[in-house]
């Protein structure tokens, strides 16, 4: 089933991340919903073509439409087809999230994690190895990344803060791999050779050195002023070039 | 040799990332000054343990001060001593860069890339092989930064991120840990199992995808627009608590 999608419903669900619970509900939502509404579900991590094997009506036209945390703040939306969905349920639920002021990017595979998550997972994995192996504090190790990484990928993204960074221009990203490419490489062995494993032993000290530094935050209040800077970054993005 | 260092003088060395130059330059600067003037190397990757060889007056003195680019916004300074630094050394580096407006964090160990730079490397890694693999365009790879994790990283931490994830509170890392713990992890394996090698071929498509998105950009004009964002979000860190 393919073509005409209602321009006017949508459904987003967000149910809690359980496959057993998203594939009952999905089934319902397909069943209950004319054929051509597109269904967006808010899972984070578990691909659509894991829960839609009960939906009997029109699987084609559901897919991931994940938002990221604070949900109320963060523009990003990624739009995860499964290999069966309608390309024209995905042009829908572009323009659908477009107008709300949303960022929604097409992921064009179902890999683990989209594209947000897998990011924030090598961050974290290489943070914990750091941490633990006692290079700095928890404390400090936030505090490397707020005055530098964070505030370079509000503005850029990885890969325009790599051409930048050898001058712009025709092939800059090329010169930026063949100028750092060397000792970048080294780096990325090092972090991949010391990957942090989880277990029982290493996350309770990880864990015991976070508590102590951070644990007797106030989140509310925390949280509270997170919002109020987290608006005032939002609006600095550094587009590249025409959308 | 330990002890008082002079308040007043203190060397930053900004030469070529070359390991020659810098042993040379090195054994030049410990020789031509005051033994207890701190010289600080802004290296961004060669620990001084290996270009400290030539310095006969007083190699104690000599430590990493690695500013984060660009220089003159960003306030991030890594300083990293070699194993024979003098904690005084340190300490006076910490005292020099603070008043300054930079933010100097001690690294306490000499690791390839220090702290910032590995955890750029697993970042960059990551989306060099997300986009060589066709899941999204270089483009779309550095649309999914910039309204999600740059934001975050910028406000907070990834540590202080995880906590206020799960509420904030005693143990709140603990419980980020656990409930999110088992679908990262899974993250954490996929992403090391697709890790991204950097061959002939892969870097010669990977470039070309960047180029022809990135590659007509006027990077002098992007650099101006982009500090004046940077200046605007670097008044946004969230702090942990008193310094």
């Amino acid at each position: 089933m393919d073509g005409h999608y209602d321009q006017l419903d949508f459904v987003q669900e967000n149910a809690p991340e359980r496959l057993d619970v998203k594939t009952k509900l999905l089934a319902e939502i397909d069943a209950g919903t004319r054929p051509h509404v597109v269904i967006a579900s808010s899972s984070s991590g578990i691909p659509s073509s894991q829960f839609i094997s009960q939906c009997t009506k029109n699987p084609s036209r559901i897919l991931i439409g994940h938002p990221f945390n604070p949900p109320h703040l963060m523009p990003l939306v990624e739009v995860v087809p499964h290999p069966e969905t309608d390309p024209a349920a995905v042009a829908q639920a572009m323009d659908f999230y477009t107008p709300l002021g949303r960022n929604p990017i097409h992921i064009r595979q179902e890999v683990p994690g989209f594209v947000a998550n897998r990011l924030q997972a090598a961050v974290c994995s290489e943070a914990y190895g750091i941490v633990s192996r006692g290079i700095v504090s928890a404390k400090d190790l936030d505090a490397c990344m707020t005055p530098s990484l964070g505030p370079r990928w509000a503005v850029t993204g990885p890969l325009m803060a790599n051409a930048m960074a050898s001058g712009g221009g025709s092939d800059s990203f090329g010169r930026s791999l063949q100028h750092l490419g060397p000792a970048a490489r080294k780096w990325t062995e090092d972090v991949r050779a010391q990957a942090f494993r989880v277990d029982e032993e290493s996350a309770k000290a990880l864990c015991a050195g976070v508590d102590e530094e951070l644990g007797a935050l106030d989140a509310q209040s925390l949280e509270r002023e997170r919002d109020k800077r987290l608006v005032a970054i939002l609006g600095q993005r550094l587009h590249q070039g025409p959308d």
